[in-house]
């Protein structure tokens, strides 16, 4: 979902009431951004709060690549690392994640075996559908084993749209959460649905509901679950005891469009890429009687921030040993302060782009490759801006192409490199940069080889169900990632 | 203005709580369009409820041309053409115009000669400077006469961007309603400012507080001028009976950009097109104790609407005796009902596009010629749509490049014309588009000849302040429209 989907966030059909009432009564962060501009990488900096390239969410098997956990990837989330549910352990919570996983979907990355209690979902994403043969279609869990699998059990249909996938994650978080409230025990809920990545899918009850088509349908059926879930936690009286943080794991894929991609509002771009639309999120908190209603924050943030400043709701403090790039939000959030912090966007092992206060500067620029975008695969539909939305891997780290964000949002006009806003705002960005680089300690590559034989083919459970298939012998090669 | 500069429309910055307040308060139009992409002929159809081509403010000197009502300009509004407050006297409306009338600037198109009661303002833009020798400084009239000029006895800065225009309109818009308030007397007020024209000015009390530098800045205190406007009729208890609309009279100028430019959201191109962003704007309607407030509409509007709209409110109708294009939006505005009608696109001549439900359908497009585009005139700077934003005239009336606004409200994707959708949609358009067609009556143009011996030399009162100039000898031309 991207930054512009959202009526609050100016989209032109204003489909959402339930999210725009979520903002009105709570605040709307306006320069919130993803660690990532893809799904992986993003979901393991919020749940680590650390930069993928720390938490090992990125490849050198090629430069800037974007990489994630397809079937047959062999890496996933290491034990070192420590995740959110892990700590919130500590402090007596119940931890429960609906949806998709995605660190990885071999045995010792299952959810459960770092830090939660429950998972009704994926461990990939439900794209497909595979034939069971060549690739098994993706298993669905409930906790430890598989209870079926997408196309087969979970029906989606592509034809028509039709998938009742987010009702049932929808009435999964209903559950548990009135199950929390009954047995008084604290909890974290992580509801990672998979919609709206394309295939796009949503309910009957939503299907062509919206202006926008599908998508529309999908995000008008995000939009009814998040205010039927606000709704319960009302209803059970536990609203004022609740932190709700609403967000996107990248920008819209704008190469799905325009019926089956949503909208990045003004900004340039889409997922896949360090550009605004790639990296920029819709963001809004809620937590009635504590945040002030109605509220805009300015508030640079990042995903890797829900990590911080859940700890901190927790009473918990972050780990001590290693690097944390999250901060703590509560302060911008409940008292409208503002903390001064960089925002890195990253594309595998590079640091393409930096933001600091208003201004952004590319150190390197890349929408894909030529040979890719002949062949019609275009992150920038419509867009063009020579020299920014590049279709080679340049590099201006000597003389950074520099932004201000105030000014044009859409990343269309370069400052002068001669003017003196130009010196003074990259002295400053550069002292970040140095300092950044200086200390960086990158992680393992967790997204680096790729094996058949490791793809979804005998999940646990898959005996009971009948549902086990043979895998291929093994033969690990680097992924390949073309972009 | 552009459609995306208001929070309420998306802008990233979010710097008009007022505007967002009245929004909240009122309804929000979201698919409001005015009636030509630029400033006069808007102005016109505003005030006559008729498209430019029939008013008279468009020109023939070429196809499909842009023109306006610059200094030089020998032609005006009609006598021919009935004015909003023309027919609002007849219900005992006191009408005052406050800020840009550019309908005219020659002696028989002052707006008190078409059924103004009051006015404080100048006849053309505030654009310039001139030197008050080859192009006299714009005047500013009370009522009948001149009392300076632009650049000396009303300054503008064009260094600091400091300029109290807006605030001086304001106090001028507050004395009315409070006068008018105290007599009794019902009134139209036609709160014209001319911010956020490039060059662009706020005052000193707005300059360098938005993120967006001097043209957030005007928004700001245009903004905050509507606040107090709003306030100020509810102080006086007249609030639910008063009336207001919030709009403009073409996108963003984009051109202007990224100093002086704003946003037309995630609209193509902006102002002088027939794209999205060239034409559709921000729109809110507020009357507490009869709007239901927060509403939203996905109603097709035009600023011509304002027009029919405003008679009915004062329970009149509109003349019989002439094409009215204006329809009555209080069924949608107090009823939230839709009414079917096409929004048409001209520029100058020529019906460029028609919007008919959710379909638009482009007849013709252009952005401009590529010799002004090679000269680095961009009217979609950073877009780029193959075969929609053409630098040259293109005619597509055999088959028309259809989009789906609601999917790709950026018009970046036109519907296969193949497609049972197409099909289906243009059968519609063009029953629509024929009737337009068949009964269209052009009127008189007006802006075709140009003469330097009409400009501003000596408007009524000058003589009072010793800043009459001489005119040249009247050397009447065909204006030069080369967009």
């Amino acid at each position: 979902m991207g930054w512009g989907d959202l009526g609050s966030f100016g989209e032109p059909s204003k489909e959402t009431p339930h999210l725009d009432q979520m903002a009105a009564e709570g605040i709307l962060f306006l320069d919130f951004y993803t660690a990532n501009p893809l799904c992986s990488p993003s979901r393991a900096a919020l749940l680590t709060g650390r930069l993928p390239v720390r938490n090992g969410f990125y490849t050198t098997n090629a430069h800037a690549r974007n990489a994630y956990t397809p079937q047959d990837i062999v890496g996933g989330i290491p034990d070192s690392e420590l995740l959110l549910p892990e700590l919130l352990k500590k402090a007596g919570y119940v931890n429960k994640i609906i949806g998709k996983w995605h660190l990885g979907h071999r045995p010792q990355f299952h959810p459960l075996k770092h830090g939660f209690d429950e998972w009704f979902g994926s461990p990939n994403c439900h794209f497909g559908p595979f034939d069971n043969r060549a690739l098994p279609n993706i298993p669905v869990y409930r906790d430890w084993e598989m209870i079926g699998r997408y196309y087969e059990d979970f029906k989606i249909d592509l034809k028509t749209g039709e998938a009742n996938l987010t009702q049932i994650y929808l009435q999964e978080a209903l559950d548990f959460i009135s199950k929390q409230q009954a047995s008084q025990q604290p909890f974290f809920l992580y509801w990672a649905i998979d919609a709206t990545h394309a295939p796009v899918y949503a309910s009957k009850q939503f299907l062509g509901t919206s202006q926008r088509g599908l998508y529309g349908d999908a995000v008008r059926e995000i939009d009814d679950s998040v205010g039927k879930i606000l709704e319960h936690l009302q209803k059970l009286g536990i609203s004022e005891d609740t932190f709700v943080f609403f967000t996107s794991d990248n920008g819209a894929a704008l190469i799905s469009a325009p019926k089956q991609g949503g909208s990045n509002g003004p900004f340039l771009c889409g997922k896949q890429t360090t550009f605004e639309g790639g990296m920029r999120e819709p963001a809004i908190a809620w937590w009635p009687g504590h945040i002030p209603a109605g509220g805009v924050s300015h508030q640079l943030g990042s995903v890797m921030d829900l990590f911080s400043t859940s700890l901190s709701l927790a009473g918990l403090r972050p780990p001590g040993d290693r690097q944390i790039d999250g901060i703590d939000l509560l302060p911008a959030i409940l008292q409208g302060k503002i903390i001064d912090r960089p925002i890195f966007y990253y594309r595998g092992n590079e640091m393409m782009a930096v933001r600091v206060g208003l201004y952004k500067a590319h150190y390197w620029t890349w929408s894909n490759s030529w040979e890719e975008y002949s062949k019609g695969i275009d992150f920038c539909p419509g867009q063009n801006v020579s020299g920014v939305t590049t279709h080679t891997q340049e590099e201006h780290t000597n003389l950074p192409l520099l932004f201000h964000l105030g000014r044009d949002p859409g990343e269309k006009y370069p400052l002068s490199f001669a003017s003196d806003e130009y010196q003074w705002a990259m002295e400053r960005i550069s002292a970040v940069v140095q300092q950044h680089k200086a200390t960086m300690v990158p992680g393992e590559p967790q997204l680096n080889v790729c094996d058949k034989a490791v793809m979804n083919w005998s999940p646990p459970g898959c005996e009971k169900l009948g549902k086990c298939l043979k895998p291929p012998k093994s033969d690990p090669k680097k992924c390949f990632w073309p972009h």
